[in-house]
C-alpha cells in the first residue's frame, strides 16, 4: 500500500507525504537514480545520510544484469542492493527505445507490437519481449513499492498521427498491467503520455484518471522539447489530476526545471542530472553552477558551495577538489556525487519549508535567481 | 619529532609505537597509498573509520600535479587533503626511475648524475631535476612527519658493481640531504639499498646506521626479485638496526609477505595492493583470496568474508558485489577497497596482539596456512 496525502500548499506547489510500508517520504521530493541497483559513485550510505528516503532502479538494466533469477532468489531488490528504504522502479520502456537504438541497424530493432516491444539489448544482442505483463511480473518481483506500467515513448518530433497511437497503446496496455498481479504493499501508478500535444495530453490524462490510480506519471518530456513545452505539457496534466494524488514527472531534471515543476504541483521528480554532472565536475552550488575543473579554482581554499552541510563541504576546498578531477581520482567522483545529491536534497527541502510557510513563489524567485549564475558569474 | 618505543617482542616480531606530533601510530604498520593525495576510491572519513593513522603520499607526482605551488600555498599536504593524521612522502626516486622509463626513448631521459637524477616527467615529457637538497625541500613544504631521502633505486638483474654504485651514492646523497633544513615535528629516515646481495646490504646498512637516524628503510625490493631474496635481504638489514630503531620495508607487499617480514622484525609497511586488487575485484578474506567477478558468486548471498567487520561485509552479499563490477560500477571499487584495506588492518591488529602475548609464531603459521586458500580452495 503507498498512500499520498497532503499537507500544505502554497500558490499551486504542495508539500505532501508518501506513506510505505518501508517508511514515509515527504514531498516535493527527488529521488536519485540507482540505473543498475547502486546509485553511481556512492554508497547507501551515504544517500542515507544525505536524506533520500526514496530512489529509482532501472527495470530494463536489471532485467539485463544480474538477471530476475538473481534478485528473485534474493527476495527483491531490497536485499539484494542492501537498500531497506522503498525503490521506485520504471517500466523499461524509455530504455527499449532509448538504448535499443543506439545500437547499429536499430530500424529492425525495436518493434512495437499490440502485444508488446520486442528489442535487442544494448549489451549482448540478444532478442527480448517486454509486454506490459512481464514488466509488471519483473517489478513484483523486485518488490518496488511504486510500480510503473510499459508505456510507448514517442520520440521528441514525431507526428501527432504517432503520438496519438501511442497515447492509446498506452492505455490498453495500463488496462493489461492493472489485471497483473501485485503484492499489496506495491502501487501501479499511471503514466500520461501525449508528447507536446496539449490536447493529447488531456486525453491522455482524461483517460488515466478514469482508472482511479495511487499516483500519476508524466511521461515522454525531457526528450528534447523547450522548458517552456515541457512545462506547459506537464501543467496541463497537473490541472487536471485531483489533489489528492500525487504527480510525479520523469526524468526531470535540472534544478531549475525541477523548482518551475514543483510551481506547477508536480510532487516527484527523478534524474540522472546531479549524479551524472558530478562525474564531469559540473557542481551545483548556492550561487550558481561551476565547474571545478576551471584552473581559477587551482588555489581556492574556499568550499564548493560555502553554504552547504554535507561531507565534501565541510572538510574539502575547492583546489583540492580540482586537483583529484585533473588527477582522474575515483575519490572526485564520489565527493562530487555526495555534493551535487546534497544540493538537490536541499532543494527540496528548501521548497517543502517554504511551501509550508506559504512563501514558495518568494522562494521560488530568488532560488532561480541564484540559478543562473556560474562560477559566481551571471549568465543571461 | 618523530619518537619509536618498543612495546613488546616475540620471536623477532615487534610490537611498538611511532609518536608524531599529529598522533600515535601503533606498529607494526601498513600504509595505506594516497599517490595522488588521496587513497584510491575512497574517502578520509573512511581511512580513519578503518583504523588507519598514518598513510603514504608520493613526492614524485605531488611535485607534478597539483604542484609545490599550490600544496605551499595551503600550508602543506595535510591541509590541502584533508587529511590531520601523520603523512609519510618517499622521495619521489622510484618513481623517477619507474614511471619515466615507460615513457619512448627512455635511456636518454633519466640521466642519473652526481647532482641527482635528471628526468623527463610520465605526464607532460618535461626536463627535471631531482636533487637530494631539492626533495628534502619538497616534503619540507609538504609537511611530512616521515621523509625519504632520495635514493638510487638500481634494476632488479643489475650487476654487482652497479648495485654498489647505487649503494654509494646513496649513502653519498643521504649526507646531502641531512644537511637540509626540516621543521622539528619531521624525521628524516634513512634508506638502505644493496640489492639482493648481502654484503651490499650489510654495508648499506652500517654506512646508514652511523648516521644515526630516527628510523630506517629497506628499499630497492619488491621489484622483481623473489619472496625469498626479498627477505632475506630484509632479515641481513634487520640484524643490524638497533631495536629501538622502526624498520620499514618500501613496497612491501601481499598478506603473506607482510606477515613473514613482521616476523623478521620489520614495522612499517606500504604497498598499492590492497587498494589496486580491489579495484579489479580480487579480494582478500579470512579463508584466502577470490575474484568477485567469478561467476560461482552470481546467487552468493554470502558477505565476502563471515569474519569480517567492514561496511561491505555487514551491510552486502557476494552476488551484489560481483553484479556491481560485471557493471563497472564505480560502487564496486569503493566497496572492495574498503573491504581489502580493513582485512589489511586487520592483519596487523592481529598480528600485533599475537606479538604483545607472545604467540606471534602461532598467528603466523596460521594465517599463512588460511591465506593458501583461494575461493576457498587450497592453492598449492
Amino acid at each position: 500500500m503507498v498512500k499520498f496525502e497532503l499537507y500544505a500548499q502554497s500558490s499551486l506547489a504542495r508539500a505532501g507525504v508518501l506513506k510505505t510500508d518501508l517508511g514515509e517520504v515527504l514531498t516535493p521530493v527527488f529521488m536519485p537514480v540507482g540505473t543498475q541497483g547502486t546509485i553511481k559513485a556512492i554508497t547507501w550510505r551515504d544517500i542515507k545520510e544525505l536524506g533520500f528516503k526514496l530512489v529509482l532502479a532501472n527495470t530494463y538494466h536489471l532485467y539485463l544484469r544480474p538477471g530476475i533469477d538473481v534478485i528473485k532468489s534474493f527476495g527483491g531488490l531490497n536485499r539484494f542492493v542492501g537498500f531497506d528504504g522503498p525503490i521506485l522502479t520504471d517500466s523499461g520502456g524509455f530504455q527499449v527505445f532509448s538504448l535499443s537504438r543506439r545500437r547499429r541497424g536499430f530500424e529492425s530493432r525495436v518493434r512495437v507490437l499490440e502485444e508488446g516491444v520486442e528489442f535487442r539489448d544494448h549489451l549482448a544482442g540478444d532478442l527480448h519481449l517486454f509486454t506490459p505483463e512481464r514488466v509488471i511480473e519483473l517489478q513484483r518481483v523486485f518488490g518496488s513499492r511504486i510500480v510503473m506500467p510499459l508505456d510507448v515513448c514517442v520520440e521528441y518530433g514525431a507526428s501527432k498521427e504517432e503520438v496519438k497511437e501511442g497515447v492509446m497503446k498506452t492505455i490498453r496496455w495500463l488496462d493489461r498491467s492493472l489485471r497483473a498481479k501485485l503484492e499489496p504493499t506495491q502501487a501501479l501508478f499511471g503514466i500520461i503520455q501525449g508528447g507536446v500535444f496539449k490536447d493529447l495530453r488531456r486525453e491522455s490524462a482524461l483517460m488515466s484518471l478514469e482508472r482511479d490510480l495511487p499516483g500519476y506519471a508524466i511521461g515522454g518530456l525531457s526528450v528534447g522539447e523547450s522548458q517552456e513545452e515541457m512545462l506547459e505539457s506537464a501543467f496541463v496534466v497537473c490541472e487536471l489530476i485531483p489533489k489528492e494524488k500525487p504527480r510525479y514527472l520523469m526524468g526531470v531534471g535540472m534544478p531549475e526545471d525541477v523548482l518551475k515543476a514543483i510551481g506547477l504541483g508536480v510532487d516527484m521528480f527523478d534524474c540522472v542530472a546531479p549524479t551524472r554532472m558530478a562525474r564531469t565536475g559540473t557542481l551545483f552550488t548556492s550561487f550558481g553552477r561551476l565547474n571545478i575543473r576551471n584552473a581559477i579554482f587551482a588555489k581556492d581554499e574556499r568550499p564548493v558551495d560555502s553554504l552547504c552541510d554535507c561531507y565534501t563541504c565541510q572538510n574539502f576546498s575547492r583546489a583540492y577538489l580540482r586537483h583529484l578531477f585533473n588527477s582522474e581520482e575515483i575519490t572526485a567522483y564520489i565527493l562530487a556525487t555526495i555534493h551535487n545529491l546534497r544540493f538537490y536534497k536541499r532543494l527540496m527541502d528548501g521548497a517543502r519549508e517554504a511551501i509550508i510557510s506559504n512563501s514558495f513563489e518568494k522562494f521560488q524567485a530568488e532560488t532561480l535567481q541564484k540559478l543562473q549564475y556560474k562560477e559566481g558569474i551571471f549568465i543571461s
